[in-house]
Order: structure tokens, then C-alpha cells, then sequence
């Protein structure tokens, strides 16, 4: 299936699963758009924190067709939605034509499926995939960089790596900036002021090995995390999962 | 002499001529101030095109200290100021207090002096700097991103290199992404459009001799050229060659 095709099955509403393992080697985006007035702010938080939010593209009010996904409508070919109003969860639909409006920014950011890949090739286990849950994520105890209204903690994923390997998943992970790039720490969740790896503030906990050490990249949900948090009175994100598939290769990412 | 001394000589209208060597090893920064309603278009303009406007910091409207540089004013710590209204350069001010308005966004953008020290330790000669002028920079026939209002064409810098060093002088200057990085072009100036390398359109020819390639980089200039196009209303630069010299030191600006 082409990046094309399955956006436009997610468009008529026979693709309304999660996204993860579709379009190998292509690359997948979270979304957040929000009203014109908060663009610069969070383009600027973006900016300030380029490791959890990696841009793919910014689609400018008025434009609903990425240039990385020729075709595309942002409204309709992401398999499912969420629309938050004042920091709240109001629903949870297939597609958002009738909410949308010239008025409105959105934002394509990397998403971790994207180093993945490479890190399989390698031979780098992957924990969640082989036990087939989300990756487990925490909130810690940085500060991401405040921009305007946006502001809350750094939240990162973890994946447990045998210690022998942390050095190869480091290197590959690091060649892929525009999607988290390298880890931010390796090893000590108390460093993070995570207390407990068994209990994740989002996703599934995975169990951590004899001789594997918990790493940890920067992840996409620090941007969602500072745009509800800030009460803007209207945004619209995917659905955790359900991400919009672009036509970009993953390879094309590296360096 | 420190950055601080440095700044604070500037602010006394102690220091009025250019920079460059000044405060070795530190990382200076071309100066674009913008009003908060253009500053979306051209934070988004950088974001767009990150070789020739990479980001060293935004400060939002209502501050004028960077942090990047404690301690230091923006609007009166540059040796030399520009002031453009509609397009047209009214004045070359010594500081702008007067026309400041917490109404005014401020971007630094980073600047090749922070990749030339690198290649002379590195024994790549730098023409410009052994015959005491600007380096030369061309206009091309590639159009930068555009963004909102902001369109022009990409402005490359071009240094002679011999064809030998040409792989070492990528190496070096594609470490360090947040000041152009790698050269966009090695050998041909009439792929870029370029007539002729000794009539460039800013700064000053240099002699290319028998051996050497001209390799070109995407230029600072670019977001000037494109704000100035846009033919904002009002707009703040340094003058050429006067840049805000930041506290950071190149080598953290490498990886």
C-alpha cells in the first residue's frame, strides 16, 4: 500500500486503525493545529525544543495539502482525530472537515516509528514491538523550553537496550535529527525524576531485562502535553497512533 | 576582551566598526527585528529554510536581553544598526532605543564566522580573510521557501578552496548546522545562475586561482534580502559585518 493509498482510505473511512508498520520506510507525522493567534507561539516552542518537536512541515492557515504529501487533505486522511476545546477532550472523529477553518495552523511533526526502522535493521531489539504495546512514555522532571503560552515538562519514551548496544542505537538514532534524534539520557530514570518505570504516564510499560538499561529519546507528546496544558480554547491533534502518513522515505531523514 | 566587554563597549558607542575576529572562538549572530505581525511569516521563512537562516535565537516582543547573552541589550549592544521603512534603508543608527516597541520581535540568525575558524585551524586558506575584505556573495536562480510574505532568491557565499581541501572544508562546515552547515554547491557557478564570480552581488570578488574550486554556502543575507522584498514597514538589522556577539562558543555549535 502507498502512502497515497492508505490516506485515501483513511479519507472514505476504511482505515481507522492505528498507523504503526504501514508504508514501510515512509515517513509518519504527528499533527497539531491550532488557531492563527497561538501559531507563532508554538512554531517558537517548536523551535526552542527541537528534540521532542521535530518539524516536518507547517502548513500555513488557509492550506490543508502538505508539500510532503502531494494530494493530501489534512482534514480527511488521518484515520482518526481528536478535538480538545479549552484543554479538554470533546471527541474523537474520523475526519474534521466540518470543524475546520481558514483559521487554522497546522503542524507536522516526526514521529519516533521513523528511527525504529533503522534500529531493527541493525539488530536492536525493540521491546513494544516484539510485545506488540505502545511505548512506554513519562513525563520528567525538565522543563521543556516556555515559548508564549506553551510551556510543560519534557516528556520522553523509553526503550530498554541491552548495554552492549546502546553505543550502535545512540549512532543510528542520532543520524535522524528531524525525528528525535539521539537520546537524551541513558540509564537513570531518577536523573528524570521518573520514580517508577513499571507505571508510564502514557502508553504500556515493557519489562526492562537483565543487563538492559532504559533509554530514553525526547517524544512527540511534549508539544500535545504544552498545547493542552496552555487551555488553548480550540486545537485538534491525531489520535494517539493514527498518524498522518506522509510520502517522505525515512531514509531520506538520515545523515 | 570577553563578549560582555564587548557589548558593553558597543552600548557606550566605544565600538562602532565591524566584528569580525573579535571575541575569538564565540559565536556571532546577524540581527533581524521584525513587527510581532510579520514575526509568524518569518519565523517560519527560517524554519523553511534552514541553511541560509539557521536560528541561534527568537526573542519574543517585550524583551531585549537574549538569553544566549545575559546581561546584554539588543538595542544597544551592536556596534552598528540598519533601519529599513517599507523596504528602504533610512538610517544606520549607533543604537535603536528610540525606535524600539515592545511591539518588535528579534531574530538571531547564525553567521559563517563561526565555521571559518574551524577550517583555518583545519589549514583550508579563507582568500577573503588573507586579502582583508568581504567575502563575496552571489544572488542565485533558486528561490529560498517562501512563507507568507517572505520570498527572494537563495544568496550563497562563495570561498576558493583547493579541489583537494573541498572534502575536508564539507566535513568541517557540515558539523556545524546552526551556521549554514555543509556548502550547497561545489565547482559550477552557472548551475546557481552566477554570470560572473568577480561581479558578486554583496561584498567583495576574490581571486580564484589555478586548483581551486569555488564552493558556495547559503548566505545570511538570505532572510534580509527576503525581508526587505516583503518590503515590511519597518525593520531592524545590524549593519554589515557589525554583528551581536553571543556568549556561546563555536565549538558547541559543532557535533
Amino acid at each position: 500500500m502507498t502512502p497515497a493509498e492508505l490516506r485515501l482510505s483513511a479519507r472514505e473511512g476504511r482505515w481507522t486503525r492505528p498507523t504503526a508498520g504501514a508504508c514501510a520506510g515512509r515517513v509518519q507525522a504527528n499533527l497539531m493545529v491550532v488557531p492563527r493567534e497561538a501559531a507563532f507561539d508554538f512554531l517558537l516552542f517548536c523551535q526552542r525544543n527541537p528534540k521532542p518537536c521535530p518539524l516536518i512541515e507547517v502548513v500555513e492557515a488557509g492550506r490543508t495539502e502538505p508539500a510532503c504529501a502531494p494530494g493530501a487533505d489534512l482534514r480527511t486522511d488521518l484515520p482518526r482525530y481528536r478535538v480538545y476545546r479549552d484543554g479538554q477532550l470533546q471527541a474523537e472523529p474520523l475526519e474534521v472537515r466540518e470543524l475546520w477553518s481558514p483559521d487554522l495552523v497546522a503542524f507536522l511533526i516526526g514521529c519516533s516509528f521513523s528511527f525504529e526502522e533503522p534500529l531493527a535493521a541493525a539488530g536492536v531489539p525493540l521491546r513494544h514491538v516484539e510485545s506488540c504495546v505502545n511505548v512506554p512514555m513519562y513525563r520528567t522532571n525538565r522543563p521543556a523550553a516556555a515559548a508564549g503560552r506553551f510551556h510543560g515538562p519534557l516528556v520522553v519514551s523509553m526503550r530498554p537496550i541491552p548495554a552492549g548496544l546502546v553505543p550502535l542505537a545512540v549512532q543510528i538514532t542520532g543520524r535522524f535529527e528531524q525525528v528525535h534524534g539521539a537520546p537524551v539520557h541513558v540509564g537513570a530514570p531518577e536523573a528524570l525524576g521518573i520514580a517508577d518505570l513499571a507505571r508510564p504516564d502514557f502508553g504500556d510499560a515493557v519489562e526492562i531485562r537483565p543487563g538492559e538499561l532504559p533509554v530514553f529519546w525526547a517524544c512527540g507528546v511534549t508539544p500535545q502535553a504544552a498545547a493542552l496544558a496552555s487551555r488553548l480554547p480550540f486545537c485538534i491533534t491525531h489520535a494517539p497512533g493514527h498518524m498522518f502518513v506522509t510520502d517522505l522515505e525515512n531514509a531520506a531523514l538520515g545523515r
